[in-house]
């Protein structure tokens, strides 16, 4: 079946109009048709034709105090068009269902079971989300599910997306997941509604068992061949350092990762997970091995943020899981490296910031991937 | 004005086709209807357009030697169709004039006049330009001129891109030309029509008086907020090494740059920019002083390329400048590296290579900018 050029135009323009309310919230018609480029009886007719598929609705905006008649609202129906989101961690499964707009509208979180098979992880997650669905409203669009997968369960279990992908698909009963790194779809979601909206050179650096990078270069995702991009956390910066689990010596994970942390602070620390924000916080309170172990990770992370500044050129670095903490105790120093090491013409326009999304933006991102479809072609399904 | 659907689908045809035989060569309309999705009778009226238009011609291919009626082949007509390309570097200016299809049908060269300022330089490249024009026909079209600007000009000499922009512009008495970076615009060429066609992930690393990256992502230039992104010549790679110029310590190019070699070799080298081409060739000799300072950089080369390519994940990485000559020198000992210290999942599809297109690829990039707007829209001149 071929498609008129007509047609395809309508499809393109329906497609931009759900993804500007999907990104930017509700909006006036008025805003619209700036916005697009559209005249006012298209952008009508386009909004009709979405509101009868259920995906937004229309409405007069709460009293504006200005006078003549307001321009009508269009919102995303968050509540009933959503997708899926799974957080696969090495040491926690968190499952969310996030609707049109990226509003987080339930989530559940259980420990990864142990073991190095997947299936145990598999079943765990699909439990989250058939509990979730329970509670979704049943005449709702389920637009799929996407899925982080943090860079330690890539490389400390050995878990595939390939293998990942019909496993869940099957558990889930549904069509096959999207599948993405934990830092890669953190970055989609700071940089679709985050710390990084707007900003089409954007580094987003995520913390966890190890150290991996999800990274927008001219507007868009950058994740290599095999989707295994961005990962910094094996960026060798000190030669004389010590052995990492990679079997070389001196990666960026292994000065300012949590076993880093764990080895300087000379101090024993609750749970895994938990040794960044531990060891920040005995710093805070005085101790001294804590000191020298935030201040040595600080050094090291600003470090290797010099590199990747000359490498890529962005405006925002954005600090997420335990580089958070990290960040944020001792952002000072951090700048201090940057300045003294990348090049003025790469740095100058560097601004470094905490996840305005929290521990949510991999769930966020995730469903990014989740809505790719329904944001291309609206009314295909 | 506004355009229709049709006449929008229309000149988006023209530019697939026209950028198709640009890239491929000469192709046979049977051919093109296949790898364009066009109707026989689309194909015709388009390869009419564009014949009038001056921009291609047509013929009876070769004998083919097989039964039946030939399918007509289409050409670009490179030698009436063509941009001028200029490289600026900090020992020699160089220009060319590029047909479609990218075909060096004219080159020039000279040594940059000493100086800081970039007014000579300038004036050197425009007489160059204005020597070839006087043998370029009269009834030619000339879609531009791109520039090829080195790191080391950009660093060392602190020459902005914004202030030559206007500079060649006077001077060329013609548009603003487009400027991108020696390595970028190598990898564009080598992309586009050398040893990384097809590829979707390269990164192309450029050796000069310093070493530079050119990296393509998921098909498309990286090239940061200010274009100055892949600045890998100042990744530090060892935080004991040597005193860099920009002030850090150990950075990529102090390891691997023609300085190391110099520095370390031991033996003078008879002019800039040839010292690595002769560190070798006194290290093939025999010259233990050499051996050495080959194998430093060499080790030090795998090195770094481990970090981006597990930064990157890409499939190709190609050597070019100086370090084609050090590649060449130890490959071996260049893969073993890389083996040992990328991880293998960014590692496994990586092929190592030397630029198809040798030192006119910078050139050939350039004129790629140049050509892109016709490419886009061939008759909206």
């Amino acid at each position: 079946m071929s498609t008129s050029p007509q047609e395809s135009v309508r499809r393109q323009n329906l497609g931009a109009l759900l993804r500007y309310v999907h990104v930017r919230g509700a909006t006036s018609r008025a805003e619209l048709t700036v916005r697009l480029g559209l005249n006012r009886s298209t952008i009508g007719a386009l909004t009709a034709d979405l509101a009868t598929a259920g995906l937004i609705d229309e409405g007069v905006p709460q009293e504006t105090g200005r006078a003549g008649r307001p321009s009508i609202v269009v919102r995303p129906r968050s509540s009933r068009v959503y997708g899926y989101a799974i957080s696969l961690e090495l040491e926690r499964l968190r499952a969310a269902r996030i609707g049109l707009g990226g509003k987080v509208l339930d989530t559940r979180a259980t420990e990864r079971p142990p073991g190095a098979e997947p299936a145990p992880a598999v079943a765990a997650l699909a439990a989250l989300v058939a509990d979730m669905r329970r509670s979704a409203p049943a005449d709702g669009v389920d637009v799929g599910c996407g899925v982080a997968v943090s860079a330690a369960v890539r490389h400390h279990l050995g878990w595939s997306d390939a293998a990942l992908e019909p496993a869940l698909a099957a558990a889930l009963d549904a069509p096959p997941p999207f599948i993405g790194g934990t830092a890669d779809l953190a970055a989609l979601a700071e940089h679709t509604r985050g710390a990084a909206t707007g900003a089409d050179n954007v580094i987003y650096l995520h913390g966890d068992a190890g150290i991996s990078a999800g990274i927008i270069a001219g507007g868009r995702r950058i994740t290599g061949y095999g989707g295994h991009g961005g990962e910094v956390g094996h960026m060798v910066v000190n030669p004389s350092g010590r052995l990492c689990g990679c079997g070389s010596r001196g990666c960026w994970e292994t000065e300012i990762g949590e076993r880093a942390l764990l080895h300087l602070a000379g101090r024993p620390v609750p749970t895994p997970g938990a040794a960044m924000a531990t060891a920040v916080q005995h710093a805070r309170e005085g101790d001294p091995g804590a000191q020298a172990a935030v201040a040595h990770a600080a050094d090291w992370l600003g470090f290797g943020v010099a590199n990747l500044v000359n490498i890529f050129n962005p405006t925002v670095v954005v600090f997420g899981g335990t580089l958070r903490e990290l960040y944020l105790a001792a952002p000072a120093q951090i700048h201090r490296r940057i300045e003294s090491m990348a090049l003025p013409a790469c740095r100058d326009h560097v601004a470094l910031h905490t996840p305005d999304l929290g521990d949510d933006a991999p769930l966020v991102g995730a469903a990014e991937l989740a809505f790719e479809s329904l944001l291309a072609d609206p009314l295909s399904r």
